[in-house]
């Protein structure tokens, strides 16, 4: 396979210092993520369409072909990215064949109108371009959005030229980002990082070095303060210290990990090691004090922010979907630099939980913000947005949510594999295809609903070739069969570093790697256990103190209140046997936990009741409730919701 | 003593409907009360004075007096208020006799320049009528915050008058009023409620039936979502939901907690019944769901909104320093309507922890938002506001609080006493002279130190009198003393009903009645034991879960990192035994406590660990804190702070 033919099929390519490199021949063939991505072109993406032209997103660009054009609709500069998401996961859907007709006119239509309205000079945006407006492009850095624009149109073209073969929408991104090259080359940085990403991809679509270094040049400039909003501090746009020197991922939640994933991008083209080390630091705190236990990043409503250390409150759990994504996008690039599973325990626990919660079972609302607890008594909110409306909607003023979800379920297979020389390596479990550099693979699973997985080798090398299987954090006891006999892989051979050329040093285990000479046909069957598990919390978390979550594999799981007959969700108290006994069943394809718990309803009404040295011993009695996965909340109205519930050993003891 | 003297000296007056009156004629004499008093007129006032000159807030009146004026200083349109604000604390301090030259200086200028700018018809609002600005009034009801201006200007107004004899104020808001009442005779309504409790004072003063009529008018038009924002929605405004038939305390805090103390208003002069039990339901339900244990309101920094029922974050309290002050009005206002002590527990508890935090030790500078905790490492935000700076600072870009809490310093003799035929009620023990209509008393005490309250009577009638001391909620086993012998107070007595005709029935014990004939020189001790407590929380405070708050008296208590040497303030952990073992000590005049604790640093950096059956017992080593008064924390620095530590219920046991 040639260079070229390798990016017309892949997501991301070969980079220059990554530890492995993507593996674009993938196709999920099954399973929930089949399910997603069937749902996507069957649901999801004909309502987003229509979503964008009756909010108007399509008619802001063809009004600019009008004699006397209307006003711009919207309240955003950014509305034209919720374009170019989704022309980014119809590429696709279009490349891969999953699209009906309808999609490619949708497709075809928006891709002319972008190259029509295009400026003489490139410049490219309907909110600026606007004749009526009198505003000026670039006047407003801060919060025009202009280049976090051109990042999803590249993202969007990109795709396009790989997935499909059609370089139309790359030739106006091309000429909108040479104009920015020119433009930003001695100084200015947008409020909203994005475009570091999709320089560095149309570096390594193009070879144009000038993109790379302008992405380079975007990360380094911030923490010099230049960007000025009447509202927003520095902080918000990670502009108040240099992104090297940043303690922790802060301010603005999507902005962060945006700018992060596109610094990672930076660095996997040019090496740079003192970027990597901030880059390791930052992920390392977000995950030891600053996410979810659903992957969710954001801690705060106001702002939109990350939030500090360990302030991780379930019911204002901000963890918007677009953050989501954008912690995967940067986990995933963590992965490539390094070889870390680590990283993709993170991407697998985000991909399941606070990503897959952002969108309804029937594929057509949407979560903004993605709480871990719903109180009984929280109001609906009528038209405040972002983030007011506790249940899904079907569309928002600021959509930026909606397409990001449809790009990212389109594009999936991208993070099934990846090689390195001598090894292919799964990242993630999933009925699928693998086209490797020199093996295939077909892979069977019923994950993540089990933990079974059935390899069968296709083309395979001549000489000994590495399979290289993933063992999430989770998983105790992993065992593995090739061809039926037990794979000889001592525990500590099961945490061998996958990449030695790791260049932080700090990829850590997680890989059982089986190398041999492989024959089509070889089956290679993986075992990881599934127990229903317990966690707590870390002592300085003060918002689940005292109150378990339960997982079960990747899956987070949660208590609704339709499904606890007898008890208040709040009331819920639960300990780490009834967990290790939790039942599993199954509500259609779902696995689901049958939990028999005890329930104590508050004693008094006190909010602050004075505490006595001798305490009363709180009387429960014992009741049934079903947990289901987070993922699957908020589909059967409005009720009480919970992911952490009391735990016992703060509540006293259960009745017998 | 004449109505006319007392409303000349009274802050609010005999009302139709009320259990009990306020005493106009009570003074401060000494203690913490008067040390307050005395930093306002010392300190606070000339740095407001400073601060609003150098804001602007005098220069958009002055510039209307201009030929060409300058634009409009400032980005809200309610900028006048905080003049208004900062004025009628002037009064009390005027009429007290507190302020110096250039306070009166002030005071002159600016009730010169409002009689010089207000317009022909009456209209006064420097924002609006900015003639370069093209704004016209009443154009923007959700947001104009004209009414709320008035409401401002209108306490100015009868406070000048009240304890200055000064009309002229009175004068130019009754023209703003009699504007209004035409205006809005048929429909509209302010964005934000505070008019409301403002035209019944100027009813009070006046007389006129109209302004009475309005401010019910205005509670009852809320409801119909004619409020119309881009931004907030109608529960923001408290418009989506008639007021008497809201759930619970909702929307923006401020505007709620204004609304109510309005509607009590409106009920003391009506008495309407109906509204009477909606605000009863309504103050109920706050205290028991979403009250901070200091007394705050406003769990958002989003919307500055109230929340959901327990939902009450430390960090994140935004409980607002105007919540506080407007839950005391609404409060007195209850305690007014009913007699009922429990009220005025709610208000002594806002008083010394909520309200009295939002001021620096040296009276200087402020907070905007006051949380219950401050992570070690919470960064430090430039320029955000409201609410995003930790630490206290000397001004704001929407300053309502500082003139807020000047006001307020100023009038707190306002609510020491109360009186109903036959009995003068103590409300609040501080070192005083209260002049009664029939009774005089001196009280002499180092509250909230110690709770001893020594009672000299004065004036006394001839026949049988009752002196009512409100025995706290947090107080067991009081005693009384009467000339020196203990007074035969029945445990069942202590918690008699002070107000038989309370129109809800609801106000509860918590006055201890001495009924006598009594002669100058007549001596009561009253002894408040103050242990220190120990408080949980209701079992659905999922944010204060297996953490303890420590209070004495009135006064909630935290711990800064400063007073832990030994241990980080997220580390500690304390029992209930290690609480009732505190030792009081003193720092200046503030007492301070000595708790042993254990020290439990995290085992692991895990954020979310895995639960096993086997706990491991958590070691914690001994150490010492001191706790301080949690109105007097931040005044050292930014370091670390909690009110809730966690407590050895959910932490394992203490090493011996």
């Amino acid at each position: 396979m040639t260079s070229k033919q390798v990016k017309a099929l892949a997501g991301a390519v070969r980079t220059a210092a990554g530890a492995v490199r993507p593996v674009p021949g993938a196709r999920i063939t099954g399973g929930l993520l089949h399910h997603w991505q069937v749902r996507n072109g069957a649901a999801t993406i004909p309502h987003t369409i229509e979503q964008l032209r009756a909010a108007g997103n399509v008619a802001n660009l063809s009004r600019l072909l009008e004699q006397d054009p209307a006003p711009y609709r919207g309240r955003y500069p950014f509305l034209d990215t919720d374009l170019y998401k989704t022309l980014e996961g119809l590429a696709y859907e279009l490349g891969d064949g999953r699209a009906a007709e309808p999609v490619r006119e949708f497709y075809d239509e928006v891709v002319g109108l972008l190259e029509r309205v295009q400026a003489e000079d490139g410049y490219l945006n309907s909110f600026f371009q606007d004749p009526a407006a009198a505003r000026k492009p670039w006047e407003d850095l801060a919060w025009g959005h202009e280049l976090y624009n051109l990042g999803h149109l590249i993202q969007a073209a990109v795709a396009a030229a790989r997935r499909m073969g059609d370089e139309r929408l790359l030739r106006v991104a091309g000429r909108f980002a040479d104009l920015v090259v020119e433009r930003f080359a001695e100084r200015g940085v947008c409020g909203h990082p994005e475009v570091e990403m999709a320089l560095v991809e149309l570096y390594r679509e193009t070879g144009v070095r000038a993109y790379l270094d302008l992405a380079a040049a975007f990360v380094d400039r911030r923490g010099s303060g230049q960007i000025e909003h009447s509202i927003f501090s520095a902080d918000y746009f990670q502009d108040h210290v240099p992104f090297r020197e940043l303690p922790s991922v802060t301010g603005h939640a999507v902005r962060m990990a945006y700018l992060a994933a596109g610094a990672a991008d930076v660095f996997l083209e040019t090496g740079d090691r003192s970027l990597f080390a901030a880059l390791e630091r930052l992920w390392d705190d977000m995950v030891a004090s600053k996410l979810y236990l659903t992957g969710g990043l954001g801690s705060r409503h106001s702002d939109e922010a990350v939030g500090d250390r360990y302030e991780l409150p379930s019911e204002r759990a901000y963890s918007e979907t677009c953050a989501a994504i954008a912690v995967m996008q940067w986990g995933w690039r963590m992965f490539l630099a390094t070889g870390g599973a680590k990283y993709l325990d993170v991407f697998e626990r985000v991909l399941y939980n606070a990503y897959a919660v952002g969108l309804s079972e029937d594929g057509r609302a949407f979560f903004y913000d993605n709480p871990l607890q719903r109180r009984p008594d929280h109001e609906q909110r009528s038209g405040a947005e972002p983030g007011g409306e506790p249940l899904r909607r079907s569309w928002f003023g600021c959509p930026c949510c909606p397409p990001n979800i449809v790009r990212w379920m389109a594009q999936l297979a991208d993070y099934v594999a990846a090689e390195r020389d001598g090894a292919l390596l799964i990242a993630c479990y999933t009925p699928a295809r693998i086209t490797g550099e020199r093996l295939d693979l077909a892979m069977e699973t019923s994950y993540p609903w089990d933990g079974d997985v059935h390899l069968t080798v296709g083309r395979a090398p001549e000489e000994p070739y590495g399979i290289v299987l993933r063992v999430p954090g989770w998983a105790r006891g992993a065992t593995v069969t090739v061809n039926g006999e037990p794979h000889d892989a001592a525990p500590s051979a099961k945490r061998a570093e996958a990449a030695a050329d790791s260049p932080g040093g700090s990829a850590d285990g997680g890989w059982l790697r089986i190398e041999r000479r492989w024959a089509p046909g070889d089956e290679v069957r993986l075992t990881l256990p599934m127990p229903v598990r317990a966690h707590g919390s870390h002592p300085h978390l003060d918002a689940t103190r005292g109150a378990l979550g339960i997982a079960r594999g990747p899956l987070v799981y949660c208590v609704e209140q339709q499904d606890s007959p007898s008890a208040a969700v709040d009331d819920l108290v639960v300990g780490v046997a009834d967990v290790a006994g939790a039942r599993t069943g199954r509500r259609g394809e779902a696995v689901v936990l049958g939990v028999t718990a005890g329930a104590a309803p508050p004693p008094s009404t006190e909010l602050y009741p004075e505490l006595s040295l001798e305490r009363a011993a709180i009387t429960e009695t014992a009741v049934s409730a079903t947990f289901v996965p987070y993922f699957l909340w908020g589909n059967r109205g409005p009720e009480a919701m919970r992911v952490w519930v009391r735990s016992r050993t703060t509540d006293g003891k259960k009745a017998t």
